[in-house]
């Protein structure tokens, strides 16, 4: 276990074997385009995917260290965005219909996620502790989307009519 | 027409006969019951329903003295929930479903609210100008909430399985 810290190496994201895979499947690089998508003026160019990754990646001491109160960072808000956005665009690859993230936060970092397609809520999820959202690993990360993306596909094949009104 | 500031006396919502018939409609009276749910410590209780209504109308005299710069009054919020609260809670007594509202707002004063019955979104609006919130008359807000139940309650009955899921 690394204990990285926001200035760690780019590679950090990088623990074990299963992070290696996690990286090459469509949940991850979905995210990774989404997050260059916001790189309007180009200045992630030089950085590798990991790099973009890496802030995603929140280990046990360094969640210990974010303080809970007042309103998350808004670097915090732009990766729920971001992960969120991620899932929608994933679900759309799978299902060919918009899923729209509706993301709804208190001010102490509570809050819902839901993503909608047509009429259907396809993912609806409570929040917490949104000011140290983040993952342990890169695996657990891409398994975290990946399940999001299912129940979403799920929810679509269940109730397609009401997904495409 | 009044020009009825904040300050202006109680009865200031009846302007004309639509507004008692409003004042009747199972729509108006459930956002009463809501705005009474909010007064847990009794201090409305000597305040009639026209009192408790009366923020919820702004004239377009008022509007134009709103500014809509930084973020809208904690108390216009307060009635932006009620309203739609007011709306999902009329939805449940026609479908016996609860429909809950999700409002997510931008800085500016734009957003967009949802209600959502099971995996349902039985209502969904673009709000802006949030500042502003509020109807011209009594009326007009009774019709407004009336379209909105009439709206979710039809999307209940279009997607009864997804409503119940």
């Amino acid at each position: 276990m690394t204990a990285a810290s926001p200035l760690a190496t780019a590679d950090s994201v990088i623990d074990a074997d299963a992070d290696v895979e996690a990286l090459k499947t469509p949940f991850v690089q979905t995210l990774i385009r989404v997050i260059r998508a916001h790189d309007a003026h180009g200045a992630w160019d030089n950085k590798n995917d990991q790099m973009l990754l890496r802030a995603f990646i929140v280990t046990k001491e360094q969640r210990k260290q974010i303080p809970i109160l007042g309103d998350p960072d808004p670097r915090t808000l732009l990766r729920l965005d971001q992960f969120y956005a991620a899932v929608g665009l994933a679900i759309e690859n799978r299902t060919g219909l918009i899923a729209q993230p509706l993301i709804k936060l208190s001010h102490e970092g509570w809050g819902r996620v839901v993503l909608i397609a047509g009429k259907l809520v396809v993912v609806s999820k409570s929040l917490r502790d949104v000011h140290r959202f983040g993952f342990l690993t890169l695996a657990k990360l891409a398994e975290e989307g990946a399940k999001l993306v299912e129940q979403g596909v799920a929810s679509v094949d269940s109730y397609p009519e009401a997904a495409r009104a």
